[in-house]
């Protein structure tokens, strides 16, 4: 298997090469875009690694699905989701459009940016610090890496940059969708958005969510009800990686790849193999979608080889 | 299983009673709203039936699959989605606006009215008889029921309020997404929506799609290449399925249930469960998203009871 | 004047020279690109002219404004806005998505094709041939000009690229807004488009346009329960020119010229100065937003030298 | 006339009863529902009043004409309108959704939310307190009335409900059609929207709108280059008062009224009628489309009455 996954790094290391670091973001643009590394982590433990697979960079989207996990602790499913809906859109990650066109009240998914902090908003804690360092360390546990922490340079360019999720956060709240503090609840989204990691770490969060039922590590995270990770919890999230964890590209990904699947725009994805493995992924450069070209690449190489498409 | 089934119909026989038949089309609205059937068909051939199993209801939207289905084996992948997208919308299965606002020159996913207008015109045919007689053929084929006709009071009904699909259908023509001559490709569209079958044939059917290759009997569709239905188009139909089965409730089937599926108005699903089986499902009273209320609770049971979920 | 009208024609006559015909409609893209013509008629019957004012062309949407006198003429005000309504709507003339998007079950307002198609549609007639005719005789009464006929050309070519306009008509039939045979209506819809004039029609009509009251000519159009157009009638007229004559260019004309005016993608322009002139511009080459760039400098040339604002 | 306007009153006071005060901005629920007041004032001074010509209401939407004329002066008409549109919108006057859409990267126009933030930021001072004293003193000086303030609750009220604005303004300021600080631009906004006038200030201000040129009175304004407000200005402002001053009503209003007017969800209507007078109007109760209900009726009577339209 290491074999396989040098053997693909090298297969689509030109792939690496053509497309574009996001703009949107200053500091991500200057990132390098020469990276191209993957790991693999089983259920069982075993770990495979090939190329830049101890590169940092931020989590940014793959943020998403830790957000949403722990609402749904903190919360329970029927709670999240009377705010927040399950429908792929079709459309941007950072769409307005849609809130207002239906005047539904209610974002449309929860791997949208509308969606994703509304999520965030309904983490508990006693003080939005609390909630961000709640967040932070089940990314942490289930990283099983203390030494995650935020990538300040990004979480700056981030804030700086952030207008269009500030008018999403103000829109949100104008219809009652979030609450609280808008500045405060953004930085917690800034936050999380910014913590660094590498394709090891989403390997080992991957492969926690690939199994059918999991359990944190003891004392970690304050006033987790219950250190074991509910089932439907995990499936619910790997539903939502496969419907809409590619932004407006899901369908073509669910179709080429067919694996549950969340990236982010500093060139990341974390894979998840429902029973078998967890995957991490990075390559800068995007594609239109905003999607890490050379990553889906590999990751359609890799589903094909090892039959991994959840829909066979 | 034949008990299971029952003991399903029989829990969520209450649920048949609510919702309305489709005012849209007046002959559906004139149809039995107090039937509810079941059938599985497992890949082994295994058949389990329950309720009116054998009540008749025509395919509607469930046809989309088929006339995908063979427009992919007459064409090839790149063809069609050269000209038809894979993404999911959130949006009505019957919204034009997509279509002009984001100018894209191709319906959002074959699953809508605009894509599976387009799939139909891509079938092959030497006349437009012959272009339905051949995606009639594969439906019998596949249901392995040669008696399988139009009910012909339906497609009356479909032909004369169908407003909206031609209004589509002219939107497609101008944004040069169909060639041809539109009231013949909708009248292939019409008649394929109003096939007649039941809660068996889907499962027959369903269970050949559950299948990773399928092979289709011989002589009965004229020109096919291939009798092998190439895994991967098997694939590509599951996957659509799955994100867009279910109109704009897609994205919660696949979060509460799990299964690939597709719905019509007239009350049916058809769901497929790789590689273990087909289920064809009828109960009349629709939801407001337009699906059959007690069909999507039974699949939900179904799929719990039997772990039918293909993310686990 | 005379001399004005001709200073400005040569003034301008580079701006003749920018812009593009229509390909939309391929008998258009042939017409000569050339032609730069304008006639003023004051509701003193003077008649000043210039350019290429004798040459003919085809009405396109400025035929809107008469489809619309006629049918408040044959149904009153009240029943024609039950069923149109009054706003502007700062998008492209053949938008399709506002009807959809707002749900609202009317066209936005007259001058645009879904509003347009639907006041045709209202015109009384003991048959669509008898329709037409009726509307042909109001033009042709007020443009005092009987041998105004149709473009056989124009109207051929404009009947088979129609797909976007049978796309709305069909949308139009579905939610209610218009009734009959959809074909028949676009057909005098197609037919009032490609009816030949000149600028000098133009400006004859919208001199009469352009009074408080106006007087028919005798036993020329049947039917017509009264030969006096009443001035309400042509009060809203003129406020729908002002409002929402120029498509999603009206806004800026309104501000830069002031006058009541309707233009059509042929080139021409039929502008209306209450209570002193019409005056008709030719100029095919069109601008981004489709209306005849060199006409428009015109006007608002013509407007500044004489102060004829509207709002002063 | 002081008759007529009594009259006119007492006719249309029943209308003064229909409708309801908005629920968007609290401190406007509670005013006063049963005022009902007009006042006119020619160009030659004379002054006429009837009702409650004297009670004070804050100026809203109202504010949206002089922001815009301060903005002209201070930067020109060519600056203004590239970064901001000159078309009605047909479109509720918060909407977002169209600054989406269409990736203008310009507010439709002056008189909607969008593009009044952007009038705003545009308004010259040396600080945002400045520039705010500025637009504060014109009005002052345009209504010849010293003691106009700030109403304190109104205030509070509206910056404390601001979330779609302050999205709007987020927004625009992520597309680069504003620049500055978010929060201070908005408190401007706020503010002249809750500056206090009567309708006897209405007409004054109207008045001076409605001259072909008008000059302001020495000293008041800091830094602006001329006293003198040049005439196409006064003809811009009021073209922009007809075609958008009523929100998605503008065209309705303009068939039924057609003089240049702008509404506030306080329930003022400032009308213009060029070369004759200003008209203020003030009934709180508001339509469906969010514009006082009576006054309008009271326009519409006013207009026939006197002939005002500026479209005859």
């Amino acid at each position: 298997m290491d074999k396989l996954l040098n053997d693909l790094i090298n297969k689509n290391s030109s792939w690496a090469k053509i497309g574009n670091l996001p703009t949107s973001i200053p500091a991500l643009s200057k990132k390098d875009p020469n990276l191209f590394g993957a790991c693999i982590k089983t259920v069982n433990n075993e770990t495979f690694r090939a190329g830049d697979f101890d590169a940092t960079f931020s989590l940014q989207s793959i943020s998403k699905v830790f957000s949403l996990l722990l609402a749904l602790m903190d919360n329970s499913e029927e709670k999240v989701f009377a705010n927040i809906g399950m429908e792929p859109t079709g459309e941007l990650f950072d769409s307005i459009s849609k809130l207002e066109t239906f005047n539904s009240l209610t974002p449309s998914n929860p791997m949208v940016n509308p969606g994703a902090i509304a999520t965030t908003s309904f983490i508990h804690g006693n003080s939005y610090k609390n909630k961000f360092n709640r967040l932070k360390n089940l990314i942490i546990n289930m990283a099983n890496n203390p030494s995650i922490c935020i990538d300040k340079q990004v979480y700056d360019s981030e804030k700086e940059t952030a207008d269009k999720n500030r008018s999403i956060a103000y829109f949100l709240r104008n219809i009652k969708a979030i609450k609280g503090d808008v500045e405060k609840i953004l930085e917690i989204y800034f936050k999380q958005c910014s913590l660094e990691v590498t394709c090891e770490d989403l390997a080992s969060m991957g492969s926690m969510l690939a199994r059918s039922s999991a359990k944190l590590s003891e004392n970690t995270i304050s006033n987790i009800q219950d250190k074991n990770i509910p089932g439907k919890y995990l499936r619910i999230i790997k539903t939502f990686m496969f419907t809409c964890g590619l932004y407006n590209e899901s369908g073509n990904f669910a179709v080429r790849v067919g694996i549950p699947a969340k990236s982010g725009i500093s060139g990341g994805i974390m894979a998840v193999v429902p029973g078998r493995m967890g995957i991490g992924v990075l390559s800068p450069p995007l594609n239109k979608k905003g999607n890490p070209l050379a990553s889906i690449k590999l990751l359609e190489d890799l589903s094909e080889k090892l039959s991994l498409s959840v829909i066979q």
